[in-house]
């Protein structure tokens, strides 16, 4: 094992990507990643039926599109918590960029950053929140809480993050243990020791993610989340949640946004897609705080769904550590603004002027037609 | 990129082509055409689900034939825009025929005309529309617009287009930008600089299609239908719908007949198949303007489908280039020839004499038994 | 083609086949046969979803067994117009045995006969019908009538059959025309010169079924029902019905009895399948006359299904082929007697003690339990 | 044949596995099992329909997980007809351990006892019913009865499992006859005559299994429950139940329990999958007994949703002969503790503190969303 973890290196490049599209960013990075970090990266739990479902859920959906509706550039900016961001597209919470690069949360970040969309700084970082902060010249950036068992820990990283401009917080409450992510046992998966995560004392280096979790609160329940809306001053994002009672119950315990997310597959398997959950959630929530989404998104038209389904916006995991890893903070520069070009385009193709025309009659289920004639 | 246009050839073999079916078509013509062009004749944009879509959903019907109706021979011919043609078949409106032959246009209307099928001259074609209104001796000729933000040239092009024997107007809404077409994007395709647009002052050759449609407007609004229909005296037929809003919108603003059609699965991705749009648009234009489709017709049962589900005839876009690229004019009506055989023995089939006796009742939904047992 | 005429032969194997299920007859049925005679008798039309839906959508159903209920052995036999057969199986009517082996009509009616199952003498029959009657020394014989322009020579064939033993006339409504089989087109397959039609005048040997087609009636209509009811003095079957309105004409116009079948996927293609016909079929007829039914029976739980769904026996038409060109006679027999054993299988551990014991309630769609929880 | 019966050689193995999950098993137990023996065990009958369904129907379900709910560990523990197991997961019974392992039965009942979990001693084990108790250390242990003609016989049998500290009886009830296992057919399986059934009388070595069932009494009743359940004095399992028809009359007759159950695909083909009959059973039990499902249980959310749909427990079969065969006891056990761990991770990560908190509103058909919003 330490044999592995004395070999492990990260890749280096700093490049434009020429993206086509966010899909193939997975094979790319299968051939600069070593098996572990990549099997880490990619892998889902289970039968990664999750996995997939959050993909390919997105065409259970059809878009109905308007023309002549005298629209020539549609504005892809929208507003998040009072802030305006370049597109409703933001970097979910993922732990351990330096295993995708040398530059690790310093490259995402930036990369983020120049795009102007918001970036969650994670527990789990290889590098210290300051420095995640000054890499990130513009754009949002929250942070997000795993809940140490030692509560002055959890209250001192909120404060340590919102000093350092943290806007919101996202707390994730569906790890407190690691998902079945048989990637992981095959490859005996441990964190190289190379890699620190200086933002909490006591996680060494060379650890699984199961023991790394150790350090953190298992058996969370409702009350943390008032502790960390108290603690930190700011809008707490509850991160994880599936289920209409859930999101349900944040609200009354004054979360500011809802996460729907199944954390991209890697928890428990056979739980919804994400794009799957959003509908009945976006039921329950009646508007009364934002929705954001994480799982799946890999396209501008996924971005066009989720929103037309009740989100404000979405997150973009996995593609973000693989152009990380192929190019860089220009490489992830690089996958954003595709992105963004590919949703200007699913937005003007599709007759919707601002994000907030977006809507659900935009929308039918892929088999409408048939359907409809039967009844 | 010069290089590449400088190798440019079209194929030029004029000759019958012993078709067994349509869908044959694209791999035999895969073999004639150079990367570039074939990359984007058979393309579609994003994931290609709308275009896979296109032809697969006509296989969501069932189609429930009647015997012993005493018909013989059935009668294919039609009325459209009370002309007799041929058949409800029709060629679409597409650009730069002359990627897939040497005769170009020239060779794809003379082959519709043979067969006595209307053909669409395009805006974006490699010959001038005179030039390819005398080579389709019958059957009638419609024009397609691409609206320019020149408003003088607008009115040129219709009235040459009536001059030259047009009795119909194609307005194609769907295409201010092109759609995210990745086989273009990989094969850096542009419009090789031996061809040219004659009909439309400015657009150089060598440019790819994102370039060239910067002449036309953007922004297009339902004025721009009243505008056609008046500046050309014509039946305007609104090209590119999918939704019911803007069905009924068209009629509205005069519109003689609606065009279903999502452009061959090229624009937007992840929207409806054509086939799968159709009966909502049928269903609120009740009869009031006929319905054109195209988008995946490939057997003579697609036919018999798309006028039972409400339209009066069907496009047949990718197979008019295929067959041209494989045997020119030849190839072309080879093609429809075969395609109105399969027409005919789906109508004998089915019990079908005459084109107005087709009907909905004739289909059901792929599943119809098992659900109507469990209600 | 002459050349491939002169080249054709048959097998004339006659052995026992160690039959472990009727599917994989086909496979080996390849080996033996000639690529147009395996191409003409296993092809379908068109994109062969009729071919395929026939055998797949025995799928879309799910047996509920019921044990404990005493039974022993099942009782797979049954009466068929008053007479008592074997099985529910019978031989349906099929072109032209001599394609298959040197035995032709005399072995496939052996084997059937042997197995005291009703065997359907066909028109397009390369041996004598009084040669194929001998041959078949038990079970009902069936004659089956293409109906000739020819009215006298219709009445002459009914009445020679009726002599030779039929006891029921299947009359084919579906075949006025061949359907749209593109095997036959590719192999441009012509019947070999050497074999004969011998029941029929003028059916010149070396064409094509197109052309031997000529000589029956185009444009049938129901009184050609009455005519064969009355020319034969039989039970007459009217074939190949899909639609639940023809199926309430046959009755009216005195039908013995409906064939559902869509002509094994050879005539119109996108016609449902067989089994998907049936109870909609069922519904119309509602007890008044037996229904036939042929299309995809493959293995014993299909003729357990087909039975439930309301047909009184089903027909096996390309295992007929396959088995007759691997084992002559014998190999019927084998085929024949394999399917037995597997009905009578499905029927003990379903518990259905005799063949009227078979009703709708024992099946549930596939996927039945979770649409019941939805409601 | 007797060839192949003197070359019989069972691995011998015992050793842990490092299960990474079930379902791998079979591939690796493939490579050191015979043709013969992985045929026998592998395999299911006709078209393997129902053996696929009861693994993939799994799949037909999501689960809703809830979060910070306090929950910390989860207890997997439960208890069955009131005595404590270790998890709701038992040994179902199965024929010839033997073929597996030269421990046979010894080595099976070993490893499910060391797990604390039931399993069940089966008629046609090649070891003693008295010596597989004494293997069998802690643990609930039933017998499962298959009923001879001889009712003398069963009566000794029931009393010496009574005697040998069996605590419930499992009548199998779907085995009079052997389904239409093709495996076996192509590889003309017997048990090898080195294998012994020894606590039969009369059933030779050397046989196939429907040579051997012909001790059995074939046309049983439901006296024969009221028999089993007298003459044993034990809790009577009826198990290899599908509709809910037999569900009630089990009921009726005295039955302590129901056992839904194919036989794990190899009595009747195209039943529908165990999980798919879990609700209808559950339906009409109401829960007046338990109900105890084995099928295609690969996974821990596999328990966890056959739980929320009404089972008390699930069997796991062919992951027990499995894991025998590649390390004897310690496989088995290491199989059994790696489901445990799954399951209790899957109630951990879906908010299920007890085995008793499962309930049916965690889990929705797999599209709900879309469905929903339609109505």
């Amino acid at each position: 094992m330490s044999t592995t973890v004395e070999l492990f290196s990260a890749p280096a490049a700093e490049q434009d990507l020429a993206v086509v599209n966010l899909r193939e960013l997975e094979d790319r990075a299968a051939k600069v990643l070593q098996t572990g970090p990549f099997g880490y990266i990619s892998g889902g739990s289970g039968d990664e039926i999750t996995l997939r479902e959050n993909v390919e859920a997105f065409d259970d959906y059809r878009i109905v599109p308007r023309y002549l509706t005298g629209l020539d550039e549609p504005d892809i900016s929208t507003e998040i918590f009072g802030t305006k961001v370049a597109a409703p597209i933001f970097c979910p919470p993922m732990a351990a960029h330096g295993l995708a690069h040398i530059t690790a949360e310093l490259g995402s970040s930036h990369g983020w950053g120049e795009a102007n969309c918001p970036y969650t700084m994670a527990t789990l970082s290889n590098t210290l929140i300051e420095h995640i902060a000054t890499a990130h010249p513009a754009g949002p950036k929250w942070f997000q809480l795993y809940f140490a068992k030692d509560k002055g820990l959890n209250a001192e990283l909120l404060q340590r993050a919102k000093a350092a401009g943290a806007t919101a917080i996202v707390f994730a409450v569906d790890l407190e243990r690691p998902g079945n992510r048989e990637a992981d046992m095959k490859n005996d998966f441990h964190f190289p020791s190379i890699l620190k995560f200086p933002n909490i004392p006591g996680a060494l280096a060379g650890e699984s993610l199961g023991e790394i979790m150790k350090l953190f609160k298992h058996g969370l329940d409702w009350d943390d989340v008032t502790f960390v809306r108290e603690a930190s001053g700011l809008p707490v994002i509850v991160k994880g949640l599936l289920s209409p009672h859930d999101a349900k119950m944040a609200i009354e315990y004054g979360a500011s946004a809802i996460g729907v997310s199944n954390h991209g597959g890697r928890q428990l398997d056979n739980v919804p897609g994400a794009i799957v959950a959003l509908p009945l959630i976006t039921d329950v929530v009646q508007g009364r705080v934002p929705i954001f989404l994480d799982g799946g998104v890999r396209r501008g038209v996924h971005v066009l769904e989720a929103l037309a389904l009740g989100a404000s916006a979405v997150g973009v995991g996995r593609p973000t550590l693989y152009s990380l890893a192929l190019g860089g903070w220009l490489g992830v520069h690089d996958m954003i603004e595709h992105l963004k070009q590919e949703f200007a385009l699913a937005m003007k193709l599709s007759g919707a002027a601002r994000v907030k025309d977006i809507h659900a009659g935009m929308l039918v289920p892929q088999t409408t037609s048939i359907r409809f004639r039967q009844s």
